[in-house]
């Protein structure tokens, strides 16, 4: 059954030369790594490895139950707390996955009341947010703030929600939040940032929100992932207390999902204290980013990517394994995880990098790419 | 904006009594539990607490990436071969969590050539899966296999999936697997069975699948999550090699998102070893749910969740103060989250309650009941 609907999508997929497998890291693996999101370079980091020891410890192996019936501890309340005071919000729901943060805010402030105004860049989870939401959802290209205003001004629903990210994944643009908040203001929406790429990164940490000043306004969202910069696992919706009580109460993703586990909200804690002892930490970052751009011949990156457009699909796979074999693993982009189409290598800059590991890499990664363009 | 917007849905939720509200544990909290879902008794056993403290170690705290990028270690390769060798499964993929597991796998089979039959009791992520992939969807009376083969029978596209529960999450009830896959077979569907609630409790542990002699088939599809039995964090989909390659390949909530991290690989695959070495677990499962339910005068239940009907949502409410104030926690059901409308306390056994502690339930929540009944 599964055998005839699966093997000729299976073998299509093939054909493009686009299918995707996992390979897993060995413990030993001893290669300089530009492909994970460990932004500051934390995720081994002695302290942030103890706190979640120590988590372990004290609080077993697993939150046991949905967040509502007995999964909330006192480290969950603790992070939340202070999430949202490092990043001058009123309060802070985490959610077991950025993806379900995503899709709890979405769906529980969607549906055919609100219409949602998506830049047509936004992650898979907003995305897919807007269709479980079942609202309007009015795609508007890539950080033009116009059309993000003419949908605003022509719609008919009472609410609106503005979906956007502060650092775009791909391209690791910028999105102009400041435009945005002025147009949702003035048109009575919501503004939502998905600031995966900006917590630890921009604004010197604290993300793009709180550098625009636009933290703690009564029509901004920020929502957060925990398994990049914070070197952990999880997510997290920021904003007004009313917005946290909503979706506690009507947020299907928080509600009917367990927990997330002691260790990983001990750990993002320990790299929030990390980072605000250390805030040279996002600025290391951004040299490294500059560096590789620089290599590379691309732009700047306003974040921790910076993505180096490829021939096609063949020729980013290919030039990652070179690098691979060269002992620096680097990412790639292909479609459909491109918003144009265009594959990519992917380099993650990280705070953790040495000089000599960003030497060898700004070395490897152009002969790479020259070799199979 | 987000006041206004929000204040008055706040407001009307509380003048019903049906606001939820988050209440964090302490760590020092000693109380019988009975509202965890960690059935098998093993989130804080030794065992389980020092492999994941050693995979935090060895792997770090996060994976850093998501599982196509280098967030798949050999922990996470050796949890997925092992939990489908255990369950008589060909593969397994790990998900983040269990929502995303459900969402993944109805959204990457779903679509406009694909019915899906859905029991009216499945948990809301294979609801929300439903919802996310566009396709048809027929809800059909709890258990009755009868309406699911009118579904198959009159349909006109040519794929289907059977959405089921091995053990549902509120009556604790199970469903006809056998009948079911007698009738996807001969109506070339696909059951999909959420075994949340068999993995680790029915089956000997294995499941109820597995008991069924429905394992490894073409046309079943098992899910999972690690959350409860296995005292971790995170989800599975198990079934042919092949759907674990499309999942890879399509199933968005697994391609967008950052991997398990280890300390929870780590912890499932542990607790898993303790399950097999000692497999009477799952018989002390069973015997301290039917002490609890002839102690409430209800029908035993098939798993691990015993269910008492209440009046209404504010008796439910009162009964669990009234037992946590006698040292038992105990959760409430109460509407969205009960199928049928009727408030619930739900009392979970576990494999590690003492002979005491079961005494001091059995007599503190009958107590309960009939004092705001």
């Amino acid at each position: 059954m599964l055998e005839e609907w699966l093997a000729p999508k299976a073998a299509a997929l093939e054909s493009r030369g686009l299918t995707r497998r996992l390979r897993a890291r060995a413990a030993d693996e001893r290669l300089i790594d530009l492909a994970g999101n460990d932004y500051l370079g934390l995720a081994s980091d002695p302290r942030v490895v103890q706190a979640a020891v120590d988590a372990v410890h004290v609080w077993g192996t697993g939150s046991t139950a949905s967040r509502l019936v007995t999964g909330t501890t006192a480290l969950h309340e603790e992070l939340e707390s202070t999430l949202a005071a490092y990043t001058g919000q009123e309060s802070a729901l985490v959610f077991s996955s950025g993806y379900l943060a995503n899709l709890g805010v979405v769906t529980a402030l969607g549906g055919p009341g609100t219409v949602l105004v998506s830049d047509d860049h936004v992650h898979a989870s907003l995305i897919d947010g807007g269709r479980l939401s079942r609202s309007r959802v009015e795609v508007v290209p890539h950080n033009e703030v116009g059309a993000v205003e003419k949908v605003l001004a022509e719609r008919n629903e009472p609410h609106a929600l503005i979906l956007t990210e502060s650092v775009f994944s791909v391209l690791s643009d910028e999105a102009p939040l400041a435009e945005l908040a002025e147009v949702a203001l003035a048109h009575n929406a919501v503004l939502v940032v998905d600031e995966a790429h900006g917590l630890g990164v921009t604004g010197g940490g604290r993300g793009s929100v709180a550098a625009a000043g636009l933290a703690g306004l009564d029509h901004v969202i920020v929502t957060m992932t925990l398994s990049k910069a914070m070197a952990s696992q999880g997510g997290v919706v920021l904003g007004p207390s009313l917005l946290r009580e909503h979706l506690i109460n009507r947020a299907r993703p928080f509600i009917y999902d367990t927990g997330l586990n002691p260790a990983a909200c001990a750990a993002a804690l320990a790299a929030l204290a990390v980072l605000q002892a250390e805030p040279s930490r996002p600025g290391a970052i951004h040299a490294a980013a500059a560096r590789l751009a620089t290599a590379c011949a691309v732009s700047p990156s306003a974040g921790a990517v910076v993505s180096v457009p490829m021939p096609g699909p063949r020729e980013a796979v290919r030039a990652a394994e070179l690098c691979l074999a060269a002992g620096v693993r680097v990412g790639s982009f292909r479609p459909p995880s491109v918003p144009d189409g265009i594959s990519r290598l992917r380099l993650t800059a990280n705070a953790g990098l040495t000089a000599a590991e960003l030497d060898r890499a700004c070395d490897v990664i152009p002969r790479a790419i020259q070799e199979v363009s």
